[in-house]
Formats: C-alpha cells, sequence, structure tokens
C-alpha cells in the first residue's frame, strides 16, 4: 500500500509538473491569428497529424509509438523554454533541455522515467523511422499554420524563399516526402515563385 | 495521383479545422490560475494522464486506443461548444454534439471519418473498459485542478461536498478504483470532512 501509494504520487507530481507547458508561448500564431500557440496545445495537435497522416510517413512507422513520441517532444521546454526555429540559437539550449528532461521525467518512478527519456532521446536524435517522421510534422504543422495566416512567423522574422526551404525542407522530405511535395507548392505559391 | 491529392486534402482540411479547439475555454483554470484552460491542451493532458496512470484503470485498457480517445473526445466542442459539468445542462446538447461529429470528422476520407466517430461514440456510451477509464480521466482531471487550486471551479459556482461526491465519484470509481481513493481523501480534506 505504501509503496502503491508514492508510485501513484510520483504520477500525479509529473503529471501536475508539466501543466507549465500550457504556459509555454510559441512563435506560431493560432489559425485564427488571434493570439500565440502554446506548447501544450501544439503537442495535442502534432499527435493528432501523426494519427491522421501515417500513412504519408517516409516509411512503416509505429503510430502509437509516433503520438506518444509527439506528445511528450516539447515537455523540456517547462525548464529550458522554446527554441524558435528563426531565433538566435542558444548555445546552451542542448544541455539546458538534457538537465530538464532528467529533472522532469525524473520525477516518475523509475521505470516510466526510463521510458520517457528513451522516447524523447530517441525524438532528439532522429535517427529512426518513428522520429525521423514525428521531425517531418514538427515541421510541417507550422509552415502549415504561416502558409495559411499569410506569413506567420517568416513575415515576423523577414524569412526569405530560400531560408524556407533550407529550414524546413530537408527533415520534413526525410520525414514525409508526400508532405514536402505539397509543402513546396504552398511555399512557392506564398513567396511567388515557381515550385522547384 | 489525383486520388492521393484529394485524400490528403481532406486529412489537412480537418486539421486545419481543429485549431479552433484551442479557442473552447473551459471553466477549469490552469494550476498556476493565470487563465482557464482551453479545450486542446485540455486533451493532450488527459492523453498524457491515460498513458501514466493505465496501470491504475479498473481492468486492462488498451492505452494507445484511450489516448486516441482522449485526443478526440472534445474535438465535437469546435462546433458544439463546451458544456461545464457544473452549469446548466443545455437540453439539446447531445444532439448539437452529434451534428458536430458528423460535420467535422466528415471532413476527413471516409475510413478514417468512420473510425474517429466510433471511437467517439464508445467514449460517449461509456461502456466498454477503454471509454469508462478515458471518462474517470475526464472527471479526474478537473478534480484535481480544483484541489491544487484552493476550490477553482467548486469555489466559482459554490458546489457543495456532497455534490463533488455526487458528479465526480461513480465516474471516476467506476473506471479508476484508486484514483478516487486519492481523490475522495483530497475531497474531504478541501471540505473539512472526514473521507467517507
Amino acid at each position: 500500500m505504501g509503496e502503491t501509494t508514492n508510485d501513484l504520487a510520483r504520477r500525479l507530481s509529473f503529471l501536475r509538473e508539466i501543466d507549465r507547458l500550457k504556459t509555454v508561448v510559441r512563435a506560431s500564431p493560432l489559425l485564427d491569428r488571434s493570439r500565440k500557440e502554446n506548447s501544450a496545445e501544439h503537442s495535442w495537435h502534432l499527435s493528432m497529424y501523426a494519427w491522421l497522416l501515417a500513412d504519408y510517413a517516409a516509411s512503416d512507422v509505429d503510430v502509437a509509438r509516433v503520438v506518444k513520441m509527439l506528445l511528450i517532444h516539447d515537455i523540456v521546454e517547462v525548464d529550458a523554454g522554446d527554441s524558435p526555429i528563426h531565433g538566435a540559437s542558444a548555445g546552451d539550449q542542448a544541455e539546458k533541455e538534457q538537465r530538464a528532461a532528467q529533472r522532469l521525467f525524473g520525477l516518475l518512478p523509475a521505470g516510466q522515467a526510463e521510458e520517457l527519456i528513451s522516447l524523447w532521446r530517441e525524438f532528439e536524435d532522429g535517427q529512426s523511422s518513428d522520429s525521423q517522421f514525428a521531425k517531418a510534422l514538427d515541421r510541417f504543422q507550422p509552415l502549415l499554420i504561416n502558409i495559411f495566416t499569410g506569413g506567420g512567423t517568416w513575415a515576423d522574422s523577414r524569412v526569405s524563399y530560400e531560408q524556407v526551404l533550407e529550414r524546413y525542407g530537408p527533415a520534413i522530405e526525410r520525414g514525409a516526402p508526400a508532405l514536402w511535395a505539397v509543402a513546396q507548392a504552398w511555399v512557392a505559391s506564398h513567396f511567388n515563385r515557381e515550385s522547384r
């Protein structure tokens, strides 16, 4: 009984702590442009992308694993903050995220802590099929937002056509080539270029 | 190619449409009380609850299915709005949600539309083990918020100890008795009662 109580208490403590992901504000707006998106609702949306677009992954993926990976991919931001794609990159961001992963996932009982840290590392490493698809979606969703909000973060940060291709293209094409075909056409049209 | 394009376009159209779940505001606050929670981030949080608390379900559950169920359980609110537990119940809410499910999930290609409608109906019906666990979490998470924010929606709506037991107890106890044991103790302490 004492052990069960402690086990459950640790799980609940983690679930309370990650409530703060709802207050981490991203660079991207909502599609209705009413405000910026936060990392918790972004994670929900990406999980839906993974489930519904899995047929377009570059290779066979385990949908349930990709969904879980995307549910937790940004949890380190509770401690480390968001690191926008077009922002100046903080040199110690990776180290801050490592420490955040240890502290946050470490709130869980050992078995779950290991499972979540391992899945988060797999996402970060981007070597497996599952993580490459997850990373493709993590690039594709903000690109879609920018297209459907008349520029979004590209307008905010004066990002060029070439920079968009360079910053979004490789990850999306690697994990979901059919999505990159669609995205490329959108981007070309957005910047009044012919798709290449 | 034409068929693929149309299939992908429908999936993307649905994924754009559900962005609006981020603007559906619930009665519950965030744990830091800075604002109310929205239904998209609530769905993310519940999916995390399902994954991490599945060992405490009343009977064996398929975690991946419960996660999917909780990712979509509130999507009908994009059209039908939120229906707070302590609010006056709109007589036609169930009908509005049925129409919303048809319209929203109907944006998807037929196979996916059927899958999501069927999973949403299973959640609403609350007859299966998976849906009973999902429903238990959908009651437990706002209860936890109220406990850790000094009353939350109970304070707002002058909800009594007896009403809390009656409105949260059956669903939580049915799907996750160990969570109800914890919740009951919290609630008794919150209302300065002895746990019964």
